[in-house]
């Protein structure tokens, strides 16, 4: 059976509760595990009534460290290596300041757990749902940390997503691969590639702009919000240029879908990935459905961008400096 | 003398303060109105002790309106001609649940004001200080709303910035004029163009690639925040790959100068616009100088987008689809 492991979640929060009061919640991360953050970030600060909920990359939380950090304070922090210096240094910052830090990593023992309070170790290559560990235990969190400090409505219905999201991600990324091949043969020669989405899974689009395409691929991409692209970006729209749309099949739907229009009615080249196609609120209620878009996004995503690694012959993981040169 | 007015910002806030708790601040807006909220949203999510901060492209907040908004939430919502459809609808949605909305607007009378409890009229044409009313005005609300709500002991120094900032920006924006007309020159013809910036400029970063690229020159375009440079975007730095970093004269400096020092290793197309050259941090507080970054960028940058559109015989106000069809 795919999920996460929820009981060590609910050990860590009732561990945490019990001992202080929870008035700020903190995501901290850099560039994909920033991103994998943010549905949890976007979930919490939408439902939650009392807590007040930020989300950083590192380097900002540690240059201009936000006056309020100290013992009220939950920082939760994601690095699949668990060596991305800035967030080790983050873990630093908050462990200063008395925060109590809970770090997410795939990496058992990395610099990451030195300062944390508490450590989850996620998995990542068995298949497509193990690669949405990170993101789905940051979101268990959140859901966690708001029932135990003001209850959720909703919870029953969010643990039962949970039990439903990772074998309907890992069955949608399989199900994918002929409308991945189709897309890779399509924007192979793009100059360049623009991502958008909302909700939960806006930061998707961002992950999927600068390191699917600018890191992995070295394809120049922009990204933004799809409520934002009435406000600028639609200017660029011309027949043929190329766009990445990640259609949310929940609340902020009406918002993709008004882009999308845009986008076929002047023949833009337009790639949807809709989670209604792979059955998202069929499967999970749809009083909550809407926050878990971003699993099932990054894992159809990630075939659509293995398979245009495969006709460009650019593996997704090289690199021209990462890992190569100092910085 | 430059400034907005201080005092109707004092006036507003105490009025609202004396009729209830003020909980919840939340900045509602759209594309380049969206950017000019952020330094505020920027300033009071960091140093607020007590106040929980949001900030939302506006059909975000229509179409998965946050749950507890209600008549402790404050909203401020901006838009130049003040008929931002998304936006005139978020002050609706507030105003339904019992919100009290602020609304920052350059028209008098136009549909934004409609459901606002109070508007503000902000300048524009009149020179490059002006241009930056909006974004000014959102900020005084931010730091008068922590005045009056918690206390804030830097209050002082943010009002005596205000008093330098709008003469010192419409300095620099004239003093840029031959730094700007190099930069035409070496950009005109880029395919691609990535901005990048930190602490409360990061939105004027993405502004810069949103409007004054994509919309305003049509040119290709991607922003970040300079601390995530190094997570993914570097991969695409190569010679002569055209870069715009409005570097920070405060907190953030740091995380920028660590990416141009890459960009210069590299030989990309790098055009700098350092708040420190024109002299910030020695003319305002360095307790505070690093808020005042965001007002100085947008004045000298501009100027950059005013001598390329000279140069590329595109007007700023050249567009394809916005004002010119319905969508």
């Amino acid at each position: 059976m795919y999920n996460i492991n929820l009981s060590q979640v609910k050990e860590i929060v009732g561990a945490i509760v019990a001992g202080k009061r929870i008035e700020n919640v903190v995501f901290v991360g850099c560039g994909a595990s920033k991103s994998e953050l943010y549905p949890a970030k976007y979930f919490l600060s939408n439902t939650s009534r009392s807590l007040r909920v930020s989300h950083y990359t590192a380097n900002e939380f540690n240059f201009d460290t936000p006056d309020w950090l100290g013992e009220n304070t939950v920082v939760i922090s994601a690095s699949l290596g668990g060596s991305t210096p800035e967030t080790v240094k983050a873990n630093a910052v908050a462990k200063a300041a008395k925060a109590t830090v809970i770090s997410v990593t795939h990496a058992a023992g990395s610099p990451l757990t030195k300062d944390a309070d508490y450590s989850i170790i996620h998995g990542f290559e068995e298949n497509y749902g193990a690669k949405l560990e990170k993101m789905g235990y940051v979101l268990a969190l959140a859901v966690e940390i708001l029932q135990q400090v003001e209850g959720y409505e909703k919870y029953d219905k969010m643990m039962a997503g949970f039990d439903k999201i990772f074998e309907l991600a890992e069955n949608s990324a399989r199900a994918a691969k002929g409308a991945a091949r189709e897309f890779a043969q399509q924007y192979k020669d793009a100059p360049v590639v623009y991502v958008m989405s909302s909700g939960g899974s806006a930061e998707v689009a961002y992950s999927t702009s600068i390191c699917l395409m600018m890191e992995m691929q070295w394809i120049n991409s922009g990204s933004f919000h799809s409520g934002e692209f009435f406000h600028g970006p639609f200017e660029i729209v011309d027949k043929d240029v190329p766009f990445i749309l990640l259609m949310n099949d929940g609340k902020t739907r009406g918002i993709d879908s008004r882009a999308l229009t845009f986008l076929q009615r002047f023949d833009a080249l337009t790639t949807v990935v809709d989670a209604k196609d792979y059955g998202l609120s069929s499967e999970i209620s749809s009083d909550v459905a809407t926050y878990f878009n971003p699993l099932l996004h990054t894992a159809v995503f990630r075939v659509y961008a293995e398979e245009l690694s495969y006709v460009r012959q650019h593996p997704l993981s090289k690199r021209r400096y990462m890992w190569k040169i100092e910085y």
